[in-house]
């Protein structure tokens, strides 16, 4: 790769070429069977060059030399006919890395006969377990990425490591009713998944689910499971931590920096190194080193995420926030590993303790919220109905508001928490509300 | 291909195995600018085997010999350990397909640099019509897809075609107002794509949304454009002709046949060989041969599409619909090529007759709906409102009710029509409906 960055450095001032090779290896469930053995492999790189403050950008899926030679006379075709970026500055120089994690090396050659074996066992608890039960989809499988960044600057980064989950979708069919489709997924950094757990928690949500309660258009306590709160998060909230909307002054989050926002229950770091990260990275994907920032500590807003670009343009340093796009190229910002900080309490003391409220699984339509002021308007579906401290029944209702006033609300957080390996990683316990405005349908 | 067959067939009773390999080629606009040039290579092979009525399934990223033969290991591993499928026949028998049509072989080489001169004629263009506008997103590129179906039974079957597709999203900026992002795109056979036209139509409606109007509640004429159209009918109505939703019962079309469902002015075909077509295939991706199936005729519902398993299940025979996921490898019931028939009058003429209405460019939330009643609710965005025949400016609204009842209204269907390529391909033309109950925002 060296000889690349030199034929790169006649044509550009500057020159990037990063490159990722990813092994997956999983099977997919449909109606209690396995459906798919799957073994993917895929190899792209991307280059990025700067001459004049001009930016070329050249994707290709491959890592031959003569093909990525190829691609870097595209990126200075393209660098040539665009217009100077005035504010382009300089990519990263060389920074000092932590020492890489450790990772379990059967990750990288696990065959899909591992998660055939899983799925199977998977399914026959599950039906054993409750026989009105459609294990109605699922999957499970192990990613192995390797990744190498290399600019003109000196820096010089490989990495590599992986993780694995498996999933469970449950449907219940009891009579004429038949429950929303209800999931579980365990992720980690080894392969010892735990499916027993998965089954269990579903078996048990399904049942809750056999019965249908009346939601109604209320003010009530809302306890909110960590998929459904790391979704209405990863929307409504998160982007406003980018120093780039900092900049262009559409977050909230401008001049709240060291200012009491959010109830003091809430703390929020990105830490690829939280023991549970699926990514524990010690690179982004320009190079600079990663480190734990804080985000909110107590309710109090610590500070904004950068990337290369946009700490440049700002006059500060990168916080190892740089994320590649794998469709485009382009590097933004984004997190590593969100960790929401856990409680005392129990999931289970949380729900004995509501005399009347809700506890939701999972929301729909998270992803039209407006992180520019924190609006949003989901359905909280699976959701369930508490009365006098036990699950009543399931139910459906609406849930409007803005994130900023929804977490002043908080009254506890759970101990537990789960790693939600959706919209990159969020490791999340269970958040109770106070004084939740829903819409009961 | 042939040794690999034979070798699977000492293992299952009947063995498919499908090869696809895609070329991508293109680039992406951001803010102004060409942001990524990008050529995209990707390999994928199927082994689909049965055994005793058990499938198994495998798909891996290569066409390597030697890894096709262990796939067909994976698959053998994994129908042994599947329960029996009793309604499993047979994998299709070999079929008369017609000619192969023609494309413009230009398509197969291009490179990125003919799109990254498409691209920057198209932002010149966009900026000398209109100083207030930022060509924010946009793109284009040339995609050929060669494949190959092969099966134990005989069938061997190899196509190759492709298209190209070049699109434009324009903000408009005027005083404090912001115009929602407008978006158009020309796709075709061949490389003639249509800036020119993109940068027209979308110019015309960012000048439409610098003037902000109040959407009433009521019922009002609505006119719905392509995309509009395409993406609510593809969510709330086309999953219902699936042969599978008849045998579970859960189409709205059951014992239909015949009967006149909708207004008159509605036909519908899946028609591969329409000549604006972007997948022209002969074969499905079973190896069925693929035919013109109406669907609605004058109002009329005429039937049902079938894979070759579902077909086999209700004992009729494959419609040639049988369409692979990429992902997982499985085949499911789908369309080809949505042909929407069009109508007599100018898009201009819909809009000049309206005294009161609206003008429809985009839906958001079409893929909430509900095909198994047809129930929908969707948010109108980009709309104008139409006052006197004319434009008078940019507006939102909210559309729920139920594609059945909204399809018995149709007053008008336009004679131009829009290859719209997303969620497969759509040929639609614009369709005029009168009492639309609408919610004013």
């Amino acid at each position: 790769m060296e000889e690349l960055i030199r034929y790169g450095e006649k044509l550009f001032d500057e020159i990037e070429i990063a490159v990722y090779r990813n092994r997956d290896v999983g099977i997919h469930i449909e109606l209690n069977e396995v459906s798919t053995s799957a073994v993917r492999q895929r190899t792209v790189t991307i280059v990025r060059g700067i001459k004049d403050k001009r930016l070329g950008l050249a994707i290709i899926d491959s890592e031959d030399k003569d093909e990525i030679r190829r691609a870097i006379d595209e990126a200075y075709k393209m660098a040539k006919l665009n217009n100077k970026d005035e504010k382009w500055k300089t990519l990263p120089k060389p920074g000092k890395y932590k020492k890489p994690p450790k990772f379990d090396k059967a990750l990288k050659e696990v065959s899909s006969d591992y998660f055939v074996e899983l799925a199977k066992r998977g399914i026959e608890l599950s039906l054993e377990k409750d026989k009105n039960l459609i294990v109605a989809g699922g999957g499970g499988g192990a990613e192995w990425i390797e990744s190498l960044i290399l600019n003109s600057h000196g820096v010089e980064i490989s990495q590599e490591g992986g993780g694995a989950y498996f999933y469970l979708g449950f449907i219940g069919r009891k009579e004429s009713l038949v429950t929303p489709m209800i999931f579980d997924v365990d992720a980690r950094r080894n392969l010892n998944l735990d499916v027993e757990n998965i089954v269990e928690n579903l078996a048990q949500k399904v049942k809750w689910a056999y019965k249908v309660e009346k939601s109604r258009t209320e003010e009530a306590k809302v306890i909110v499971e960590p998929y459904a709160l790391a979704s209405l998060l990863h929307f409504a909230l998160f982007p406003a931590f980018s120093g780039e909307k900092l900049i262009k002054q559409t977050t909230p989050l401008a001049n709240k920096v060291g200012e009491q926002v959010f109830n003091e229950l809430l703390t929020i770091y990105d830490d690829p190194f939280h023991e549970l990260s699926l990514k524990p990275v010690i690179a982004d994907d320009e190079g600079v080193p990663t480190r734990k920032n804080a985000l909110i500590e107590n309710g109090t807003f610590k500070g904004f995420l950068w990337d290369n670009y946009w700490a440049n343009v700002y006059g500060t340093e990168s916080t190892g926030n740089g994320i590649r796009n794998s469709s485009t190229g382009g590097i933004s910002i984004g997190m590593h590993s969100v960790v929401i900080k856990n409680g005392k309490e129990s999931l289970e003391e949380l729900i004995a303790d509501i005399e009347h409220g809700y506890l939701v699984n999972g929301f729909q339509g998270a992803h039209s919220s407006n992180p520019d002021n924190g609006n949003f308007a989901v359905v909280a579906n699976p959701a369930y109905l508490i009365e006098n401290g036990e699950i009543k029944g399931s139910t459906v209702f609406m849930m409007s508001g803005n994130v900023y006033e929804l977490l002043k609300n908080i009254y506890a957080v759970s101990k537990e928490q789960k790693v939600v390996p959706f919209y990159g990683t969020t490791i999340s316990p269970s958040m109770a509300f106070e004084n939740v405005r829903i819409a009961g349908k």
